[in-house]
């Protein structure tokens, strides 16, 4: 139900923030907020790469699953080789050739040896593998060939179970799905695996003056540019997006918008602008209507206007409309959130430390994100005004500046956080 | 035509590596054979993170498309403030309020000033903009206003094309395509935009002895690893893998896939398994057949066993079946190549320096990768056999060894390049 009482009040009077929690505070409040998905799904072994394991995985085979050769070479009893050297071989029978994918047949006796390719499985009898480059095939004796080196018990032999044995966890629920870890399931045979669902972000570019990109502007017009940084920072930090016919600027659009994503399934709903102080800034008024509001404004420039909340166990951004404000708060409480709620590690940037190239003011008690180029080996201001993109799009990467710090000094270091 | 003689040749003699060339030559080999794509295809802004811009992005418009109030707050002649303060507030005239989305009619004259909304244009007459923390409506006066801070022309108002200006180049050929450069074109209302393809990499998993995961697994055969891990390092990097039928180790059967591969359209080709020294080792033989080779054996520890050359234009790796060697040379060499072929900045892995745990080993003369795990703050060797997947999978990272550093100390600083 829209309350008309608070929709009078939201019309008649710009509500300026007047109380910001610092940064830290924010960033605590929004991991308190991140609960962690229990969905899940079985996926396809080929298309589990970063995804996150739902299950422990358990061994249920050893592998290798056999004694196998690990190098090209001959398969010998490595008592038979003791002694040899290049001038005086040790020359033995090869009495077969396994080729990979086939099994030996025949068991080796003193004075025997049998050609065998890597990771085909050695003969019984056989204990070593002398490795093809020791040795000499004599083509004028048919079999005859000459080993040039000793080889002790188990020498050049993948032990059954060396990799991995059965009953052996191998990896457990959590666990980041990289290419060595998937290779490992694919050891065991498993065809498929059950990850953690991705969590599913809505997105609402509220304001009557955004239009989707593609369509004709008119006076008073700009385009959207939130929920094509937004849906990137989602599908980069292992959430899906579904972006919603942009929301005009009501009560009542906005409510019955809210009221359908809810019910649709969502796991976390971010608004982009209508967070600001303006006359027609509902973000707030829906929290408060239909869920409850965490924090309405963050000392951090720019990002200032920003509110969290939830509606039912649904956290709920109302990013600011500008397109850096809504993109560094974006990169600062969205993406921990969502790869919390996704069992992702957290996000490790690359980060270069190097001197400033200039000295940098920073608003006083404000946390500062600082977008800068690198030039020559420094970090040269790029940050231009919230309202533009380019203060974004064409820079390197950024720095925090803390709130309680004020200056920067030319020269002094500072960690650049690289996109 | 499958060559019967080199076949019988194949056949009859294993043939060892006796010439392994250094990783820095195999890296160099590799960037030379690697030529960027030129295919490009059209995609939505939507599904553009990530991809490489193909075409340079001009400005067809400002951005901000008009001069706007980069606050809530009061459109005012900037003269009509100047002496505002608290105690002796300039009261002015509110003639109008604009909501967002919508655009001002009346021109502003002296004692007049307009409520707006952040980002709504600014009428004319208006020069600059009052912020609503700084102002008091009357409510006892309608239309009243108390502003207390004086502002200068052009205060609080985002100029038009501040941002971006008309016929300036954005963005060019070659740029990757980051949330906040997919925000800079939606900005300018481009609904899609020209990228390069990515490249196509077909993997072939040989050997007679490999089973797909989800099969039974009869004796001799162990189940196809290299195919995941390679795949997903190829999703990782910006290409599409295509696997084909795991291919028998035999002429006849490579030959007949390879031609089937080749002429129906992919950009890398990938074997894994047979490229040792093994009797059945034909992937050297197929490019000796069909194309050219342009290294067989490096000396890199694990991963010497690997070929490389091309068919016609298409590059083609041999790498070792073993699974660490073949994923060790993915990250090595395939990365660069599939990375310059798609356009894309060269991978920056993340790198912690640490104190090595224990004293490191490495072989003369190999260029070594060596997987480590991190405890305490330090790197312990992680790495069991080539033939072992949990080298890698139970690792979190590598350091290179260079092929002239025998020893690296416990203690000694180590850059880890995290997985």
């Amino acid at each position: 139900m829209i309350d008309d009482a608070a929709l009078n009040m939201a019309k008649r009077k710009m509500r300026p923030i007047r109380k910001t929690i610092p940064m830290d505070e924010a960033l605590r409040l929004v991991a308190e907020a991140a609960r962690p998905l229990e969905r899940t799904s079985r996926v396809a072994l080929a298309d589990a790469v970063g995804r996150v394991l739902a299950t422990e995985i358990v061994a249920t085979r050893d592998v290798p699953p056999f004694d196998r050769a690990a190098m090209d070479g001959y398969a010998v009893i490595a008592e038979d080789t003791f002694g040899a050297n290049r001038q005086a071989p040790k020359r033995l029978r090869c009495v077969e050739t396994v080729h990979t994918g086939s099994v030996p047949a025949h068991r080796l006796v003193s004075g025997e040896c049998t050609e065998i390719a890597t990771g085909t499985p050695i003969p019984d009898g056989a204990d070593a593998v002398v490795m093809v480059e020791e040795t000499e095939a004599d083509d004028r004796a048919d079999g005859a060939v000459d080993i040039f080196v000793p080889v002790y018990p188990k020498q050049n032999v993948g032990r059954r179970g060396a990799d991995i044995t059965v009953d052996q966890a191998v990896l457990g629920a959590g666990d980041h799905l990289t290419p060595s870890r998937l290779g490992a399931i694919a050891a065991l045979g498993l065809a498929d695996v059950v990850v953690y669902d991705r969590p599913r972000v809505a997105l609402l570019s509220t304001g009557n003056e955004i239009v989707e990109p593609g369509q004709p502007l008119e006076p008073g017009q700009i385009y959207d540019i939130n929920r094509f940084t937004l849906g990137s920072v989602v599908w980069e930090h292992g959430g899906i997006a579904t972006s919603h016919p942009i929301a005009a600027d009501s009560l009542d659009a906005l409510g019955a918008a809210v009221d359908a994503i809810v019910s649709g399934g969502t796991d976390v709903l971010v608004f982009s602008g209508g967070s600001s102080v303006g006359e027609k800034d509902l973000t707030l008024d829906i929290l408060q209507e239909k869920g409850a509001v965490l924090f309405h404004g963050i000392a951090v420039k720019p990002g200032k206007p920003t509110v969290f909340g939830h509606i039912g166990s649904t956290p709920v951004f109302g990013m600011p409309g500008y397109p850096t404000s809504c993109l560094s708060n974006a990169y600062m409480l969205l993406v921990p959130l969502l790869r919390s709620m996704a069992h992702l590690p957290p996000h490790r940037m690359r980060t270069l430390t190097i001197p400033a190239a200039q000295r940098l003011v920073s608003t006083t008690g404000r946390h500062q994100f600082y977008t800068v180029r690198i030039v020559d080996g420094e970090a040269v201001g790029a940050f231009k005004a919230s309202g533009d993109i380019t203060s974004m799009s064409q820079a390197d990467g950024y720095i925090e500046i803390p709130a309680q710090t004020d200056i920067v000094e030319k020269g002094e270091l500072v960690d650049v956080k690289l996109f």
